[in-house]
């Protein structure tokens, strides 16, 4: 008895050591600086039962964008990468692409000329590069696709070009009784394709834009097929209308890179009780791409004034983070 | 330390007898027959690791509808008595309601004259009684209503009228590592005022019908506006579609009453491996009312046919239930 007491201590004590060891550094690819701290206090804040600024669990709702929050957006969405991918795959089912712009340029990755047709052309024209499969089948393609694709500067897997401070923060937050969602402006079954596998966030808590879909019997069975025409753009203020409409509860940390969060970020500061508005800065040109306000892809103006003005994080890639992508070695 | 031994043992066994009792028979509301047996033989056999049917937690996703399934929906769906009420405290702000069908029927409370407009104008109009505020005044006006309105015929408190089996199976079913989501043509806001209390359903895992909203700032501050206007009807076809939507998994179990839940229960028992769908019949006009082809509310027709012709489980109210509402004596 007294050995089994014995041992029953040692491994509770083994187990005591390694969780220190785990939970010693949470984010230890975050530099110490300003950021870090803010996120350390505010979660310390909001779980300190008894404290001022507690919340319980079912209420520690935190959103993230996608798209220049958890992975790389540069050159191009990789999304759109994807659809143009998924043209060239589609094209010879398609004879009446050829010559017809956007497509015969898409087709063919000439993304400026493309362009010149204006931007809703394009994003029919990407619309359609993701129709008339089920959205079983869809899964599968995406799925294929990032299996094999490459990112064009890195070569990497898109799965590989995620930024590894933000995944330490996602599994810091869960850690800490947080529901962590997707609320962005890509494809939402583009996202939930690699979301459980690569985040940990699984399918019902990914939020994104949408297209049509309809009910069909195929043998006696129902499937749902995926139509052309876009449902819903779930950016700008579309993002505090998907929140209510998915979740149905304020967020309590919001974080995003672009304007196009500006207003999920306002939505969950302004609320009642302890809040946390977080825009990572693509500030490191070397080790991952550095633009704001004058960007195409990604672009932060009008975010950045209010982060400054409201006092929000803003973190600096160049500065706050000891490694950007998950790639990389520790 | 022998001492402590012997008290970590001696809680440790008293654990397990406390867990021994409260699982002896986790669906007491329940008659010994078919149903319960179904119930019980499925959740066996999906979360028996090894096993042929075992589906890993993440996946055991159960949709449930709520009108007629997790609660009583005579003599009229309880959202739409919540309706009329409003439409009675907004009318001195509407004069134009007055002499004009189907406002003035509705309220005064005469629903027969009512639907002589057309179904279609009377939900539009019921639709007006949930707009013109924001959704957190909304939130409280539902809570404010579900507090003090009474049912017509029983006098209860309406969150007293859900089916005790039913509360039962959604715990046993969390507690086998399931989520349970509500799928219902319910209105989503009107739904989450009480799920969580009631149900120990999140806001998150509530998918309902909507109207539209807009977002807008008041002070300097977002708010989300409710507008007039059907957004989307989460009934029939349009269960899968929001199923797909909102949780992007098939289900692996699906709980509805009537033949607008049909096509949500195809849809998850025409996926791969284990699969369960269960209809509720309601059988006992003494306890609670007998209906089923013939209604008008919650009618289950070809839903009865497709349940019997493909082995689906019909619950017998009737016979099936040894407690009726929640509100009963044990």
């Amino acid at each position: 008895m007294k050995a089994f007491a014995l041992t029953l201590l040692a491994s509770v004590t083994l187990s005591c050591a390694r969780a220190e060891r785990v939970t010693s550094d949470p984010l230890q690819s975050w530099n110490e600086g300003p950021a870090k701290a803010s996120i350390l206090s505010f979660v310390a804040r909001v779980t300190t039962a008894g404290g001022p600024d507690f919340v319980r669990p079912a209420e520690r709702i935190a959103t993230f964008d996608n798209d220049g929050t958890l992975w790389a957006e540069q050159p191009l969405y990789f999304q759109f990468l994807f659809a143009i991918d998924r043209l060239k795959v589609l094209a010879p089912e398609h004879p009446e692409w050829k010559g017809r712009e956007p497509f015969a340029s898409l087709v063919k990755g000439d993304t400026t000329t493309a362009f010149a047709s204006g931007e809703h052309a394009v994003l029919d024209a990407l619309a359609a590069s993701h129709a008339g499969v089920t959205t079983e089948e869809f899964e599968k393609v995406v799925r294929d696709w990032l299996a094999t694709a490459r990112h064009p500067k890195t070569q990497a897997p898109f799965t590989q070009m995620v930024y590894a401070p933000m995944l330490e923060l996602l599994t810091f937050l869960r850690a800490n009784g947080f529901k962590t969602f997707i609320v962005s402006g890509g494809g939402v079954e583009f996202m939930r394709a690699f979301a459980e596998e690569t985040y940990g966030i699984p399918p019902e808590q990914v939020i994104g834009s949408r297209g049509k879909e309809t009910l069909e019997m195929r043998d006696g069975k129902p499937v749902i097929l995926k139509v052309p025409g876009v449902e819903f753009i779930d950016d700008g203020p579309g993002k505090p209308i998907a929140i209510q409409r998915f979740i149905g509860r304020r967020p309590i940390a919001a974080f995003g890179n672009s304007d196009g969060d500006l207003q999920m970020l306002q939505w969950t500061c302004s609320g009642a009780g302890a809040r946390f508005c977080l825009f990572v800065h693509h500030t490191d040109g070397e080790r991952e791409w550095a633009y704001d306000r004058a960007s195409s892809v990604g672009k932060l103006d009008k975010g950045l004034d209010q982060a400054t003005a409201d006092g929000w994080t803003v973190v600096n890639m160049r500065t706050d983070w000891r490694r950007v992508f998950a790639s990389e070695a520790k």
